[in-house]
């Protein structure tokens, strides 16, 4: 029997899509080229431990003070993930591998600024810059004669459905309904979803408006269905809101999985946002490797 | 902020149904009245840990070696569990619980022995004896005029089923076919599970004879749908073939989850059988709880 080798690790969730988050930042666990394996296999539920992703805990190489890596269970690396930004944020944190409340995280989307709320040594929430929005419709994109589709209507099984469409590094709809909880979601989520005018697709999002500064949204994500909390999609329902002006621009997002805080600014023409939620450290663990 | 307490767990699975394993053999970790809501806590995928159940090893309390506790995810505790009672005696073993390789080990179900095949101080696979079945209607129960439904045939969705009912503590239907790999489960599963027949609904098997000593089966638990490994149903399969003398006494079972070797015996005129496959020690973790 060969030496074993023991991984530590923490596993944490924000509004429920849960990661398993390592620390590299001392040094390498996983060799560059297996992390795509290790991270299928460690996420596979059932057999291993379980996740919706992978974090690595990384040193920077710009001028960052941390950087984060984050992988799908399916070993494919992603760009950026605001609920896994928060717990990533939290880790580094709590484990004292950089001790700063605003923190310049390195991501494969570009430095991103985390503000931490922090209390008794605990990061009771995190607030992360989710950048510009767009709704030109050759960048969502959309294939439409129209340079933008703001508040128009779209036929859609049968039906004609008032839709706003834009992007915010992935591309939504937001469409504003009178109660979220009624929305038939497995009928019209894939329909828009697949909708010949989204050549790439699209994820779908219903809002229900409970006041200016509170909403409630149900969404149907691209290629999964509906899903307990997407972030980008409650950054995109804000601001298409607030383009609207029938939001605030500062609003509380409920979530099939919890809730978040959108703050939208203006820059330029355009409007960005922020978003603020809690990270939940849920247990740590040891995986025991034969090499 | 008041003291946290640190609950150490396994986390283990046989055949892709996965437990957290905690050791209350010489303290009780959580009391007994809040086990329920402890359990369905853990459970919860994306927010918690996440599992099929939680195993509680425990002192025994008549007159075996160690006693054994399992609890479903929704926090309702369940009298027995191939899977999982080879998980929990691969625990004790290996944790030096009880460091014997034939366990007779307390359940809710009466006494189990549990006989350990261990390599190198590890558990690599254990052996249950998983009782008698039996083929009387009415202890399946099934609702027809015959004391006993064996290879005969069932209208199902317009179609005739040739099946044999029984059971081995729960109930199931077997149904041999030539290819497992064609069954239409989503069609016929609900629709067996749910016939008028079968007043409790029932377990439902399709098993293909790769050789007297080798079957491949897939399975619709009932309640459940499709499922990776049912190890009762995996017994009740083998014992139904012995019985239409279609398959020898040992048999190799490919499930979707992995293998089982199923040992088919006599006792008087009945048929019983033991149940031996793997369990995978996936990690060990430390859950920390506000008090």
């Amino acid at each position: 029997m060969g030496l074993s080798r023991m991984i530590l690790f923490s596993k944490m969730h924000g509004l429920g899509n849960d990661y398993v988050v390592i620390d590299e930042s001392t040094q390498e666990c996983i060799p560059e080229d297996k992390k795509p394996e290790f991270v299928a296999e460690v996420c596979r539920r059932g057999f291993s431990v379980g996740a919706d992703g992978v974090i690595f805990v990384q040193p920077p190489i710009h001028d960052g003070d941390i950087r984060f890596r984050i992988f799908n269970s399916d070993g494919s690396e992603a760009e950026m993930c605001g609920n896994g930004i928060r717990c990533f944020s939290k880790f580094v944190y709590e484990n004292a591998v950089v001790r700063k409340d605003r923190l310049n995280v390195e991501t494969l989307a570009g430095m991103k600024t985390v503000e931490l709320e922090v209390e008794d040594e605990r990061v009771v929430s995190a607030r992360v810059d989710m950048g510009k929005a767009t709704f030109k419709t050759d960048e969502i994109p959309m294939d439409v004669g129209e340079c933008e589709f703001i508040d128009r209507f779209l036929p859609v099984e049968g039906e004609d459905i008032k839709l706003t469409a834009l992007s915010v590094g992935n591309p939504h709809v937001v469409i504003f309904v009178d109660d979220a909880s009624a929305v038939d979601l497995q009928r019209l989520g894939p329909a828009i979803e697949n909708h010949p005018l989204f050549p790439e697709r699209i994820n779908v999002h219903f809002v229900e408006i409970v006041s200016p500064s509170e909403i409630v949204m149900v969404t149907w994500e691209r290629g999964a269905g509906p899903t307990m909390a997407c972030g980008t999609g409650a950054t995109a329902s804000v601001i298409a809101g607030v383009k609207l002006e029938k939001l605030d621009d500062s609003v509380l997002v409920h979530l099939p999985g919890g809730e978040l805080k959108i703050d939208v600014y203006q820059e330029g023409p355009d409007l960005g946002a922020y978003m603020e939620g809690d990270a939940v450290m849920v247990f740590d663990g040891i995986l025991i490797r034969d090499p």
